[in-house]
């Protein structure tokens, strides 16, 4: 639970035991170990089908490698290359995605919050890259550091979310070219939790490769994956210069990139699920198989930003059939290639926190649940089509996925003899609650959500009429009181400090606006 | 698609065939047959222990039926009765529901209209009960027989709605004692889907049958299932007078009901997943078993209303981790005894057309497609714990399941290789909107919800910043002008008419407000 009521009194006995467990919690949840089933829509000669015609695609459509660097590199491997375009032998791509780890750990500044990722391994990691938020006035406005702080802290004191990110909104009270190194020291400051490096630029991931490197040695991040960086590709079937410098500059150093194929169904994919995804599948299984070219054994993550275009508006939907679809369809592929997968979690394109939003977040928090993807990005706060990020809608998202985590980790079955003796006792027609049994149970066996309301319409009425927006508010208003520093060495945190000075003095200063979803 | 936007043109060629298949189509999509797998949480051994505990249940705690005529029955087939408390030994239960059939074919009005129910074969009911709505204005006020027939029309005009059902709302207009007639005959001329029957007592349930014989024929529903009774249970373990006699209308006739406990999961079974779904188990078998007791091979549905309470107000919750899992969890002992199953859908206990409202009805969607429900009840229209019915959430709703529908038929196949042609065509950096494989078949491929906005906010705010509560309330007012009544046979409706006018001098008329969920 998020933060269960507190009891009514304080004294010792029974009640004391209720305090200790009801008191508001927020320490992580472990990494979710899945224990229900993946929704695997194809059979074993639909995955082929799909495998074989990616395949085919590698071999003769080519993926345009946008970078000279990557050509001379595939080159160098024996690679078919005609001018940008590479040419990918089926046997090549299956042996070089071969050394992909099936699942590693994923280190945090508190080894007690390091994560395992892959398999039946899943995170929760929030939303980046908005331009936008809408604030604890729920006023929507450019971000600055300090709400980019604000949603560190958000991140760090939500039980499921097991990473703050980095740009969860973009400060723009600091200028681009030198934001990453804020964004970064952001994000290992406030949080203990693992985080995200940022991509932006070839340069500034080595930045963030360097800043790693103090927070948690040199030699430790060489062999352990403390950060992930997400790559983007323009699809249809292309990779491109910053995207592929950023990949070297993490794969070198041993840290996971995600491959991610930016997907708007229809518009850059062909009109159909199967043939997006076999395409899909392409671009990812190309970039993945570069991560291998840099560095043989280097972790890796086979990734996405999925959706289908609105015919009105040319832009991205959320929460409808073929996303889900396809993210079934892409867990089954990610799993037969054995990598861990990458999807993204809570999208959608309301405007406001408005039942839109509740649906299309609700639609997609279930879809990638059940296809089982272990890199569950934009988990909170995502609204209006990843424009901006909401405060009450990333406490509301955070609550949801703490109940799909329940949900994953499937019924409990320890408690099913004691309550089962409970059934003869109250027998028929009688009730339960004031049975012990149920006294003693009831806390642990049903999650109550907190930011849903289930009075009735009198004392809803009675206590002001409050929507969902406004009691998450209250409720991070709350949250960002209690909000405890976790401590950062000092000597660690003067050297970063250090560093970002340093490194601020070398970086010309501009203001233009750039952005990753 | 429910309805999806006009073309431009309407001269012949190409456009002409665009707008024939872009015009808005009502028709009812067919009875779902589903293509991905349901979600099973539990293995065999599991599966066993639940049916062993329910089992156990049934012979040695004993089920209340508070009912001299279903004691009389029991005692004549040989169960052991004490009291009002009936002990089911588990070869009585097994054989006697082993003659509930498996699937059958539910009957409407128009022939086109009739839906396979069991198995892989699935249909989608409006939500019924709600003593209050949430108008055209959105105002909450109590329904009249008007409001009624206006959710009947509007079921009837949903492609993803199966059936009209019976009291979508509660007609305070009209005398309780002699509602059922009203309610029963609106269900039946504003819509020619499928329909549900009141259970309200045993004469009202003996008044739908006799009018489903004037509107079938007496001799076709003696073999055909035309409508289906809903009987809720009164957890833990009780079957009162009412119900049983209800069921006993309907079965006679070989009409199907559904045999419901009411679990609120905590206050009327024990504070756990794996045990509540054992009680609950052991309620569905004892009425199941006692249909066949009625009627041997009579066809009966494995019923519940699930929910788990709030600890802070004791009300219903929605959306919640434990409630899907023994959704999946009962869609597996469903299936373990090969009966059709119902369960409910879009619950909510939000108070408006909120982000609450949108969580807690697509989490329940969700859950309820991927346990494999056959009998999909309240799948438009239900907030506030079942308080009221929403229009503007009824319409959203309606396009949920349409989304559902459609996901659960999984990915299609048959475009796959004309697509994969398209992927060279374009190559790597191309796009496909111009490509006529898009244009052809882009329409088919993605779903477009009409009630999301996923417009620029740049846009949404010029076109008057409409949240999704006043475009579907503005998408009711338009379909309500398109409405057509479906030509009810003239004999046949002064035959229903006459049959009111009848039994309404025949029963006292009274004022009383009664319920069911």
């Amino acid at each position: 639970m998020l933060d269960t009521p507190r009891p009514r009194t304080r004294s010792g006995g029974r009640s004391a035991r209720r305090a200790a467990r009801s008191a508001p919690v927020f320490d992580m949840l472990p990494g979710l170990e899945r224990n229900i089933p993946v929704c695997e829509v194809m059979d074993g000669s639909q995955v082929e089908r799909i495998h074989n015609a990616s395949m085919d695609i590698l071999e003769n459509v080519g993926v345009q490698f946008r970078d000279p660097i990557a050509l001379e590199d595939w080159k160098r491997i024996g690679a078919k290359v005609v001018g940008e375009l590479v040419y990918l032998d089926r046997a090549l791509v299956m042996d070089l995605i071969s050394t992909i780890p099936a699942d590693f750990t994923y280190n945090a500044r508190d080894p007690k919050k390091n994560v395992r990722l892959g398999g039946k391994h899943s995170i929760f990691v929030p939303m980046t890259g908005a331009p936008f938020l809408r604030d604890l006035d729920d006023v929507r406005r450019n971000p600055t550091l300090d709400d980019l702080a604000m949603f560190h802290k958000l991140a760090h004191m939500s039980p499921a979310l097991h990473s703050s990110a980095h740009h969860i909104v973009e400060p723009y009270d600091h200028p681009i070219s030198q934001r990453h190194l804020q964004i970064t020291y952001s994000s290992m400051k406030y949080s203990d939790k693992t985080f995200m490096g940022m991509t932006t630029s070839p340069k500034n991931a080595e930045d963030v490769m360097d800043m790693c490197a103090i927070l948690f040695g040199q030699d430790f991040i060489e062999n352990n994956p403390v950060t992930t960086g997400n790559c983007n590709g323009n699809s249809p079937l292309v990779w491109d210069e910053t995207m592929l410098g950023a990949m070297r500059a993490f794969c070198k150093r041993n840290q996971p990139v995600l491959c991610s194929p930016f997907v708007l169904g229809g518009a850059n994919t062909p009109a159909s699920v199967a043939a997006s995804v076999a395409q899909l599948n392409a671009e990812a299984l190309s970039a993945l198989a570069y991560t291998q070219v840099i560095r043989r054994g280097a972790p890796a993550i086979y990734g996405h930003y999925l959706s289908t275009v609105s015919m009105k508006s040319g832009a991205p939907m959320a929460g409808t059939p073929e996303i889900s679809l396809m993210n079934f369809m892409i867990g089954q592929m990610a799993r037969f290639y054995d990598v861990p997968w990458r999807t993204s979690n809570t999208l959608g394109g309301a405007k406001t926190f408005d039942a839109q939003a509740g649906y299309e977040s609700a639609t997609t928090l279930s879809a990638v649940i059940h296809a089982g993807a272990n890199y569950i990005w934009h988990s909170a706060g995502w609204n209006e089509a990843g424009m901006h990020c909401s405060v009450a809608k990333f406490i509301v998202d955070t609550e949801q996925c703490a109940m799909a985590y329940r949900m994953a980790q499937g019924p409990n079955w320890d408690d099913f003899d004691a309550a089962l003796a409970a059934v003869p006792d109250v027998g028929p027609g009688g009730h339960y609650l004031g049975h012990q049994h149920t006294q003693d149970n009831f806390q642990t066996a049903f999650f109550m959500p907190e930011l849903f309301d289930n009075n009735s319409i009198e004392q809803w009425v009675a206590e002001g009429s409050v929507e969902i927006t406004e009691r998450a508010l209250n409720r991070a208003r709350k949250l960002l009181q209690d909000y405890e520093e976790p401590k950062l060495d000092i000597a660690k945190d003067e050297e970063l400090r250090d560093y970002i000075a340093r490194r601020e003095r070398e970086i010309p200063a501009s203001d233009e606006l750039n952005q990753e979803y």
